[in-house]
């Protein structure tokens, strides 16, 4: 993964879809706290992101089971990717609010977490999109709504 | 700051209150993911409590402004402590769901932030809590509620 | 539509789909605020509903667009609905938290708009619902998740 | 009280808080569907508002409460309205999202409840409230908070 290039000017020469597919690439370098929640990203189209992570013993909360933190990174990166996909040059949308439900505990043995981020609707200044969290089984572990405002 | 004893297990022995104290004190472990997110506990009393953290720059999204992820650890730890800060020995409330608010960019030149949380609600099944992170001026940068449900 | 039979009572005797069907097919009145926001349904299958509604001037606010809270009675009823078509006789849902996003105004000039809910989650204590309100065209007005806890 | 004025103009000439004081004292209509639900005003300063409401069964769902949906409209009502009385004249706030907590069930036998609204954050493109329904001991019945967007 190359940190030659600072993601934020990045944005302003390419569209969102560009910059997310070079950044599933491993072309740009993942933001930094999304690299120490360990995710990554698996797909990237038009409106739709997948990021994937797993619930190791370091993102746990004192309960044993994955940090609502940790989840909360997972979706809210997903959901804002999402609809940073659907943008053109030097249009970024930023996290105006974020809801998460959460409804299974997420631990290590449930393996590799899939969350895919979906846009809802983009207006000229809001956006919103929702996400879910699935296991390889599809079973659902969290879902979660986001309202974003451009930038 | 002692690893000793298994965070899960001490709270059937004490109740929240004594339970936070011993975490505020260094006595119990912090949760793994809030170590990472560089949390500490700077307040506890029945029913609300006060965390600090500094949006570094590990703690980034692509932007160059702290997470919602990270954010997200900040607020969730709080909430959550919250109510369980108001519940007897072996009774634990688990995040059902977040809705955070963010109001301002948290960026390191903010300087340390402080996130405080308060119970609304306590029923037998589920709880309730508010928080808002400001700064050392009282402004204002982000603002959440939870459920919790008892496990 | 009859009133002969008070609406809780029935619940005990007949599962969610059945009782919703016999509602949709007026042998059961809707709920009273239902039938006050002018609200009707239109399909209902199991861990899922739609509703009906148009937003005449009575249901405005001062801004002379639907009130938000015609907008939330239309989603709340179609999401609480929606999980409880799911449910065995005598097994009963009720709201515990509701999000809503508005992303268009909606006024009588958009004509009928259909609120459509699914169910995401059922769990032996809560379940999760999500909702979308679109105009005949399929452009989206509003949507919604909501949680709601067996009573 | 008079119909004399469309309120939508009246908001032009004046600002957000003499607007809604002559709302509470009847010189400006309610809006349409406040009205319909029963709703008031009681008390108004800059970026804070009371409106009074009580649970009547024309009021309720299917399960003999107040509808989630008649809280919404009295919660949103607050909400929006606290964000406005803060806004100079010709600058007014809409509602983007709203997050409900139901905390406990809401009857006629509750009386008159109290649902005060105040400001969180006013910002130059969005602005955040809170509000809390109460009874007249002071219990509570639900909260809420909300994000709106300038028109």
């Amino acid at each position: 993964m190359s940190d030659a290039l600072p993601p934020v000017e990045d944005r302003a020469s390419m569209n969102g879809l560009e910059y997310f597919q070079m950044m599933a690439a491993g072309e740009i370098p993942l933001p930094e706290f999304v690299r120490l929640a360990g995710l990554s990203i698996a797909e990237v189209s038009f409106g739709r992101i997948v990021f994937l992570g797993t619930a190791e013993p370091r993102y746990y909360n004192g309960l044993a089971v994955a940090h609502g933190g940790w989840t909360a990174t997972l979706l809210d990166s997903a959901l804002a990717c999402a609809i940073n996909t659907a943008q053109p040059a030097g249009r970024v949308f930023t996290t105006l609010e974020l809801k998460i439900n959460y409804t299974r505990p997420i631990t290590t043995q449930v393996g590799q977490v899939r969350c895919e981020a979906t846009v809802l609707h983009v207006g000229s200044r809001t956006a919103t999109a929702e996400a879910r969290i699935v296991d390889a089984a599809g079973k659902l572990y969290a879902h979660a709504t986001t309202t974003c405002i451009v930038m």
